[in-house]
């Protein structure tokens, strides 16, 4: 299932893409009309702390409406909606793995670290898919941009065994790890860097891990401006996704709704040669195979 | 006025200490039952996020109450409650500023840095005054202590200049930023050697800024066992409560109910000849004039 959330009529929702066309159904307005279920869920976060059973609830409330009378007053069109990011708010920062691909860290100009290099990104940087992102040039002129997979956690835990991490993900989307590169150095800690508005686009889709049994052979493709930068695949990844999911949680309790992005392959602008930054007008999408792509626009 | 923040019965709620009592007022159970207000708050950061006002009000409930026939049943003494962290969660990870102390960085085997190093510990890091904070022998050897002024944002804000910095501060309390050293190492970004569980004892009280009209001149003494390891002054702090407000909501959007630590003074653990990390049994006390004293065991 691809879930996303939304905007309409001033209210945040979230629901299921409808197949085959490009409209997502609203289930909380399916469930507050034709009273489906005997509970479901107020957030989306609320929702995939439910596991599997909001997946299954959301199905039922999809078949309710497509057997109503009118099934279309449940839907909206893409165009008629403001897309926020799957999980609108992360219950903590974003955390993020640094060089977890080993081309990234040569263009970086070091060593693949064997050790996880683990900073965060404050929830207040996370943006949508087709938002417009601001070029922050009061305080940058190195805004750089990362595609990476995005782990989505789905249940708390701490202290998880490899062989169970996949029970305490949700499901899977796509993040652009922005970064003002000239801040990251100055501050030698990530954050600031990191976390300027705008800086963390998530989506479009919030795809759930039964879509997705596989996350280590996925490409993942970053163009601007159409031109292909990044073309890499999570299979290079040095600690996979039970890794980060074990690793952290010996550290750290993960909740539902937090996001780990998993780190990114080659292809970044300060890599390049010269390096080349995000400058106001470029548009950057980062595509990953089976998820989908996240587009953004520099201004 | 100080505020603090306990569970009983089950229910989370905050209050303002009892003037010359070792109590809090349930000023929730006040409004609930003489219905004083026209409407408070149901939670500490949906009140100050109210500013001011939230202060007043809580003083009106409590007027209130000593009028009552009987003020008693809106009293909790401080040990039938369970204390929380005044902010029991924060809605991003609390943000640390590291070597804002000369003598720290020296201790720690550098400069003070010039550009603001800041990282960040989960929330599910904060704990309380008189919590007991596990060793994580299994993660960590050198478990040390940091004593810290820490900064409560009450409003949200961005690029806020630094001649309105405090317009945006609510208030203070204490805070002890727990360190896995080696972790912080090994992990070069400091986020999860900063993050285990109960690393981030808050409290005892939040002190609203009235009560605190300069925060450059406080003392604050770390002791582990009654011996005094840290002896320090704000007064010594590179970068000032409003340098910091100012510079970090430059980069990101500050929200009511964020913490800032501000740095450490020297004498911390890995400073000693020889490095003397925290082990099971020990008892650390943060003391900060006005504001009071922070107490932890490690078990």
């Amino acid at each position: 299932m691809k879930i996303l959330s939304f905007k309409v009529n001033g209210q945040v929702k979230f629901g299921p893409k409808v197949k085959r066309e490009e409209a997502v159904w609203d289930v909380q307005a399916i469930q507050e009309q034709l009273q489906v279920l005997p509970s479901f869920a107020s957030t989306v976060i609320e929702g995939i702390a439910q596991g599997f059973d909001f997946v299954e609830k959301m199905r039922k409330l999809v078949e309710a409406a497509e057997k109503s009378e009118n099934a279309t007053q449940f839907k909206h069109n893409f165009d008629a909606i403001e897309w926020l990011s799957p999980i609108p708010r992360t219950p903590k920062n974003v955390m993020c793995v640094g060089r977890n691909y080993k081309d990234h860290a040569e263009e970086m100009g070091g060593e693949q670290e064997q050790e996880l290099v683990l900073f965060t990104k404050a929830p207040t940087a996370i943006t949508a898919d087709e938002a417009t992102i601001s070029a922050h040039a009061n305080v940058t002129s190195q805004l750089d941009y990362e595609g990476e997979l995005a782990v989505v956690i789905g249940k708390k835990g701490k202290d998880i065994p490899k062989s169970m991490a996949y029970d305490y993900v949700f499901g899977y989307t796509i993040g652009n790890d922005i970064t003002a590169r000239d801040l990251q150095t100055k501050h030698k800690q990530f954050f600031l860097g990191k976390s300027l508005e705008g800086a963390c686009p998530l989506g479009p889709y919030l795809v759930t891990k039964d879509e997705i049994p596989n996350p280590h052979n996925l490409t993942v493709v970053t163009k601007v401006n159409d031109e292909i930068r990044q073309n890499g695949s999570t299979k290079d990844m040095l600690h996979k996704v039970e890794d980060l999911v074990a690793y952290i949680s010996q550290h750290v309790t993960l909740e539902p709704g937090d996001i780990i992005l998993t780190g990114t392959p080659a292809g970044v602008g300060k890599g390049m040669n010269p390096p080349t930054f995000l400058k106001s007008g470029d548009v950057v999408k980062v595509s990953i195979e089976d998820i989908g792509t996240l587009v953004n626009r520099i201004q």
